[in-house]
This record gives structure tokens, sequence and C-alpha cells, in this order.
């Protein structure tokens, strides 16, 4: 059994980014100098930068393509995943506790470890287009039944393809952004016209979302064996709602305004290939889907998540949802194979996201629609204080990682604080 | 009373691009040569390049930038009306029968004024992020009865906010491309599982859309007296559908699949300027918008659409609708201020699209959809060819313009043919 990668920057136990990880976003320094590719490794980024200009990914994969010092993954993310594959094992050389190059290079290193504390992180891709499936059960289930009833729960469609949505891209930001309270329309169930004011009924939802690399054409099929080929890795994502709004916009054509006052996402990308380790098999789908939606080995990660509100008055978050990856009933691979089933193009930098990721039991619920039941069994928090949706001044964290034997290969957070409208 | 305006490049009266148009877009000589932006007059391009070189547009309006080089009107978007007025004024004087700079000089006009046979258009803008609206009347209470009956047939929010949804911008093409019939999932009535294969009920639906210039900030509204400073102009759009996945998929988070294989544009934008004359006062809405909702001075355009069916066995085109944008319960900038008053941000270069437009009559419908009562009552052609959707080697050309007094302000057309799955 070979010994256990260890590199020579210090990683706590508890931390999200060991040498087994090694996700990827885009950096600005406080120092000035223009946002580029780093990795996390510890408490540091490592900028990536440095290293292209060293020449160490001059390598057939890379095609000649300078791709780090880009303010987006998009040129990285557009090269697919041999060129994915040997950054990371270059990566991965060069911090090995055993490999000197970088470790015994002082000046080498102060250029190129950068404390993260000394960095804004920024949006890891110019997106260009975000969709948002719709892949739990346990969610769509209990929201189909406080609105339709226990029977009518789920629509007819839900098992046999992954519902999804059109998102809005623009509105995409990146963990750390204040979220301002929207306004809109709404109309209570008794009052005979709509009304205009910030929305009431402020939520989150507790989310995944992955990159698309190499895109595909107009009029192609991405067959479900290749799906993996296109996906570059994943973030956190939370997906704001203002349900008041929702409820009375929604229909026919799906949430608008509802959801695209603001959308946060996490800023370093896990690879698929720090997922590895924590693939598990897809359990069985019943019905069968359709073969388009079949693939030989599809699979899902053990991936927990939790959700923590922090309100102005408590000191510290409390966890109010944990769930897991597993609770998506829908693939990756699915999600993707359906999209472009139609021929739908996808580009480098496309988002898919999963939608609110709940599970069986009532601690698992990822947004506070499920978890007080439409405000009808309020959340009490540690400190007495009250919830039915968030409030001003609130604080909504999500955080997620997959347990190793000894590291964690974690996501980081994507954290946003409510301001007044 | 002035004289009315006349290029000294010859233009027939029923050409759509007289002087008092002047609609901008993207081309590409086919002889070679990068993608710029160009103006159209008669059947030529005046290329925008050749004017922006000599330095014509060197004026405080500009700023200083050059933006005609680009392969996109992004960058002129970017600049707002003052440029876009100030461009205007600049290329109508030079192109003015009674200016002899261009004129008279050969040379110059050899290099600036190429017929548009020789180009091919792009698509005009990089469109970051499209919105479709649903905001005829005729067509949700058409569809709405098809769906649910004639009591129900229009949902309680329709006539309160301009109902709309996030579309797919990747798949947006210029006019002119194969729109290939496109898979999916479906589901008969009485089958008791879905089946996969082409769609069997293609659609088209006419539409205009228009392009946002200066974009707003994430978390503010655009107050809609000032709507019209954010948008340039607009173009014809064909939003393709499949009738049968939509039925299947839609609910509860609206169309997915069923629109995003294809979207066609028109390529010239026609600009408010040019639309100005055409301004009708948008007829009263009862019951009256909420005030976010209140122009001081709304507006509608008496713009004159059809849209034209030819099979592969047809030897020209025949009009399958006639209808006027005046048939829009929702004004644009209404649209526009609804769109952002949650605090969504816009950028120079959305496409915001109004949703199929009918009219009372038959003959202003739409969309095969509602013109064959889907599919009960097949369309006849004249060559005794039925239709009860679109079908392979049919082409679909949907075609605009305002009529002046002597002139057309025209969009051109956007035109795709269907090949097969």
């Amino acid at each position: 059994m070979p010994a256990p990668q260890r590199s020579f920057v210090d990683v706590a136990p508890d931390s999200h980014f060991p040498i087994q990880n090694l996700p990827f976003g885009v950096f600005e320094p406080r120092t000035g100098g223009s946002s580029r590719v780093g990795v996390a490794i510890g408490d540091y980024v490592l900028d990536l930068c440095t290293l292209e200009d060293r020449g160490l990914f001059v390598t057939p994969e890379f095609q000649g393509h300078r791709v780090f010092g880009d303010p987006a993954l998009n040129a990285f993310l557009a090269l697919g995943r041999p060129a994915w594959r040997k950054a990371r094992e270059i990566i991965q050389y060069l911090l090995n506790a055993e490999t000197a190059a970088l470790r015994d290079d002082a000046a080498w290193r102060a250029q190129a470890l950068i404390p993260q504390a000394d960095v804004r992180m920024r949006l890891p891709a110019r997106i260009g287009d975000y969709t948002d499936f719709y892949s739990s059960y346990h969610h769509a289930n209990n929201v189909g039944t406080m609105l339709r009833g226990a029977e009518n729960a789920l629509m007819p469609n839900w098992k046999h393809l992954p519902v999804g949505y059109h998102g809005r891209a623009s509105s995409i930001v990146v963990s750390g952004a204040n979220v301002r309270r929207p306004c809109g329309q709404t109309k209570a169930a008794d009052a005979p016209a709509p009304s205009f004011g910030p929305t009431k009924s402020l939520d989150y939802e507790l989310e995944t979302a992955f990159l698309i690399g190499p895109g595909s054409a107009l009029g192609e099929r991405i067959p479900i064996d290749h799906a993996t080929d296109h996906i570059f890795g994943l973030v956190l994502m939370n997906d704001w709602s203002a349900r008041d709004v929702q409820g009375w916009e929604y229909q026919p054509l799906g949430p608008f305004l509802a959801k695209n006052f603001c959308t946060s996402i996490s800023p370093w990308v896990v690879t698929l290939e720090a997922l590895e380790p924590f693939r598990r098999p897809l359990p069985p789908q019943d019905p069968e889907p359709l073969p388009y939606l079949r693939a030989k080995r599809d699979a899902t990660y053990d991936i927990q998540l939790e959700a923590r509100l922090q309100t102005a008055k408590m000191n510290s978050p409390y966890v109010i949802t944990r769930t897991n990856f597993q609770n998506l009933y829908w693939s990756i691979a699915q999600q993707l194979a359906h999209h472009a089933v139609g021929g739908c193009n996808l580009q480098p930098g496309d988002l898919l996201a999963s939608g609110t990721i709940s599970g069986p039991t009532e601690e698992s619920r990822g947004c506070m629609l499920e978890l007080t039941w439409r405000g009808a069994n309020p959340l009490t928090l540690p400190n007495g204080e009250v919830r039915r949706w968030l409030e001003d001044g609130d604080r909504l964290t999500i955080t997620g990682w997959a347990q190793g034997e000894g590291f964690r290969v974690g996501f980081g957070e994507v954290t946003g604080r409510i301001v007044p409208a």
C-alpha cells in the first residue's frame, strides 16, 4: 500500500484543502495584481501562473496554450480531462513533501504560495448559461405535498427525466457577497389584488453545481457514457429564493424574479479526480429510465453537506441542514445527457445545478420552505430566536466535504448575509 | 415641412433599409476579413470601420472608444443612447444624397459599401442572458383555453405582471441556420410510459426581441420612465418549439428542452430612433398595473409582422400569420422594469423577447399550435398540402416592417429550414 500523499505545506487534519483535493479557483491578491488561477492547499493558494511561467505546463495536453493568467477558468475548462489530469499530476508532484523543487526554493515559495487571507476569491468562470435541476426526490416530494397534497406530490414526469429549467447567469455571485432582500409582487390567497414590497419569505436552497469543460455543438447529443468527459468539477451553491414572489409568478412558465436576484456559489471547484475515491454506485431507479439516461456505470458521490444559520444576535452558526449529495435521485451524467439530448449546445463555463438537496429526515431538508413546512413549524434557534424565513442580518453558510481516511476533500463554503431591501 | 431624407445609394420603395432605418448588424465579408459592425442601406452594408478609421466617430459621445471593429455590438451597446443617436446622425448625414464626402469618393465607396449578397451576417451581439416573455393576451388566452378551458384560460397573475422566463442563450442562432428537428421524451395521454424520438409537433413562434444597451447593477432597479435608456433596438425572433416535448416536461418549472434546441433571430437591429415615427400610445390596461409598471408615457409600435411557410414542394412562400406588434399587452418598458425590479442585473447584449405575438383574428395567430388548434384544424396550403405542424424540408420565414409615407422601416427577415432529426 502506498504511503498517503502528504504536502510540505502544513495542512490541518480537518482542512478542506489537503494535497488529495487541489481545487481550482480564481483569486486576486489583495496587495494588487490581476485575477488569475490558483489551487487551494491548506491555508494557502498556489499561484499557477508562477508554475506556468516556469514552463511546467508545456505538455502535449496543454496544446501550447497558456491558461492560468486568465481571470476565469474557461480556457482551462476547454482543454478537457487530459489537461486537467496532467495539471493535477504536476501540482500534486510539486506540492509533495518529497519534492524539493518548490519546497526548498524560498524565493519561489514566497511568490507562489499566498495565504488565503491575502486574496479575494472571484467567480471561477465566466458562466455563459446556468441551468438548475430539481433532482432530489425528497425535495420535490415535500414541495409537491405542500402545494398539491401527498397524493399528487410528484409530477408524472419526475421519475422519467431530470426536470430542470434555465436560470439567470448574470446574477451568480461568489461566496461572501451580501444578498439584498428583493422586492416583488406577491398576493396573499385572500387578497383581492397583488401588492408590491420586500419579500416576506426569503429562503436559501442548499445545492451543488457542476462546471462544463469541453462543450458540444448545436444539434449534437452527448452520450451518457461520455458525459463526465464534459464535467470539470463541482461547487456549492445557494439558490436564494423569494417564496412569496415565486408562488404568485411561477405559473405557467416557472420561477423568474423569485430566483434571479442572486445565486451564490463557492469559489473553489473540486474536480471529479479529487472526488473519485468517494464515488458510490447510483442506487437503482424505478421505473428504469429510457436508454439515453442509462449509463454503463453511473455514480453518485458521498459528500456531506451542511447549512448553518447565524443571526445578527448569535455568536456562532447553528447547523440547520445536514444532508448528503447521495440524496440526489438523478446523477450528474444523467442531467448532462438529458440537457444535450435535444441538441442544446453546451459551452465551457456553463453551470448545471442540482436543485435543493433534501434527504428523508427532517434535519436533511435543504431549505426553510421544507424545514418550517412553509412557516407552519418555525425553527427555534439555540438562543431562543425563532425563524420561519431568513431575516435581515442573518448569515447563511453552506459547506460540504467528502471524508477520507485522515483527510477531507472539502468545498470550503458559500456564505452570504441578508441586507435590507 | 422638410424634404424627406433620401440617400445617394439606390433604395427601392419597398426596401426594408432606407435612410430612415439604418439598422445595425455584424457582418463578415465573403471575400475575407474579420467580422465587424455595419449598417444596412438598400441592398448594401455600410462598413462602419471605414468611417471609424477616418475619425468620424471621434466625438464626446464615444468617449474615445473604437467599437465598430468588434465582432459584436456589445461595446457600442454599452455606450448608450447619446452615442447611438450621434452615430445615427453621422451615418444619416454621410449617406444623404446632398452630402458629397462619400458619394463622390469612388475609392472610399468601393471600400465602405459592400453588397449584402457579398457578406455573411452574424449574431449581432454576444448574448449573455436571454429572457422570453409571454406578453400577447391572445396567445396566452388561446393556449390557456386549449390547456385549461376558456374559463381558466388566463392565470390570475397574467394581467398583473409580464410573465416571463429565462431561456437558453447558447442556442440562439442568426437567420439562415438550418433547424434540426429535436429528439426528446414525449408521452401520449393514453400511453403508460414516455417514449423517446424526434418531436412530432415542431412549431414556430413569431416574436420580436430587444437588445439591452447599458445594464444595471445587481440589486438596482430600473425605473420604468428610464427603461428605454437601456433599450437599443429590436430584432425578429423565431422561438422554435417542440410542443409534445413541452407538454410532458414543462411542469412545474417551465419549458426546457422544448425550446433550447434552437432560437433564431434576424441579423439587423432596428433602433428605437428608427421606430420613433411608429410609436403609438399603449392602450389602457385593466386592471391598472402596480405603480412600478406605470410609465408617464408608455408606448407600443405599429409594426406589421408576417410568418411565411414554404414547404419543399412549394415554389414560393405562403403567408400563414399576419399580426402586429401592437397585439402585445405589455410594453417593452414594462417588461424591462419588471425584469429589474427584484434586483436582477442586466448587461449589454442581453436579449428580452416578447413571446408569441398573436392577435384577435385567426390569421393573426403566431404559431401552429394556435393556427391549427393543437392539430385539430390542419392548415391547407395553396398547393393542397396539409400541415398540422412543421415538417422536414419546410422553411419558415418571419418578416416585419413599419410602413412610413413612401418608405418602410423594415427588419429584413429571420428564416430557417427544418432538417431531419
